[in-house]
């Protein structure tokens, strides 16, 4: 499948290497490609400057926003959340009509230090403000509620017996990026919360999340509901 | 011990049942103690009037948030989030001065119908509205992560392999409040936050927890913290 991956951070970075190793066509969408292949210094959390990563990644396409949504059956938003509604704009929303956009953002701001707080949260979401500018677009949001290693490879921790989130007003996108969720990553348990305000729930996780990485130390953790 | 515990609903019900059945000295306050027992029909979950659990607990004393405050070696706060502020002003500063007090409570607005958004987040919490309110009062924020029933008996679901949390800024306090969590309830997995400004993570769980339970079709559930 050809699938666009807006951003190149380091989620974009990990799903963009599980999704062409196992075999999708992946071009990831960049503001400025030069810019990007240009930039040398690590990134906030000391991973390498993205040319390096390209280097053993060289199946994976950069082009602009506009030509990764183009490109894309399928589109993710691995933007970071602050900057996602103008790479969105950028993007082009004719390129994203009628398309299943996987949001996989967070709204942090950082713009305080440590911890983060979130830019939209309570009454409103990140997912609601994209979906309400997309509004012929079909945006799930889901895999915001972890790192990035453990998106791509649940088995990572617990032998994947924990939990991700669905949230999305189009029944059959769901399903379809449920179905995604388990082919691409392997992910075994997933709950469908409901409608696109429903994302309130899982990004309003984050500020836990956040204390409970500088509390044990480590990213690699996740949720279990336990019933 | 004796142990004060503010508000009548069906969180403080199950504390203090639980806490009286193990032997501990409970007493119930309320903002006006007769209008509590004239309260003849059933609250917003369909459990029955405070006087119809009163039937069945009768060790357990019911008088004004005051008495409650200054009877409690320990005291609990099981109000609703939004009339905390209140009650512990009514409950008297100076009969809480030194004193641990246990914040279970979640500030939820139910204003705007179902589900309820939160009065306080992001930048701030009820906890951390509460210990500058009482700036000598040991405010250790936990329990308001999950249903009543559960907080007093863990091993209702998943045999108690599942997590609490604790925040807090009075480390002595905290530990204090963990023995009590094992002892009085048979807590197994408590993480210890840090301080008190952690607790906007607990209480921000709540949007994810209230959309779970519709989702699952029951209350019963908690959130583990897989490795």
């Amino acid at each position: 499948m050809k699938i666009g991956i807006l951003g190149t951070g380091m989620v974009a970075q990990a799903l963009a290497a599980k999704l062409s190793a196992i075999g999708h066509q992946i071009m990831i969408g960049t503001r400025d490609v030069d810019k990007t292949m240009e930039r040398s210094e690590t990134d906030a959390y000391g991973n390498p400057p993205f040319s390096e990563w390209r280097e053993n990644h060289s199946k994976v396409k950069l082009e602009n926003f506009s030509d990764a949504a183009a490109f894309g059956e399928v589109v993710i938003n691995a933007t970071s959340g602050g900057a996602s509604l103008m790479a969105l704009q950028m993007a082009g929303h004719d390129h994203l009509k009628g398309k299943i956009l996987i949001d996989v953002a967070n709204p942090l701001d950082f713009s305080e230090g440590m911890p983060p707080t979130l830019l939209v949260c309570n009454s409103d979401s990140l997912a609601e403000q994209i979906q309400r500018t997309l509004p012929d677009t079909k945006v799930v949001k889901t895999l915001n509620t972890l790192n990035a290693h453990l998106m791509v490879d649940p088995n990572k921790v617990g032998k994947g017996d924990h939990h991700i989130f669905v949230s999305g007003n189009d029944q059959a996108a769901k399903d379809k990026v449920v179905g995604y969720l388990k082919d691409w990553f392997g992910w075994k348990h997933i709950i469908d919360l409901g409608d696109i305000s429903t994302a309130r729930g899982t990004e309003m996780l984050m500020p836990i999340w956040v204390r409970l990485m500088g509390k044990l130390g480590t990213p690699m953790f996740n949720f279990k509901i336990v019933q």
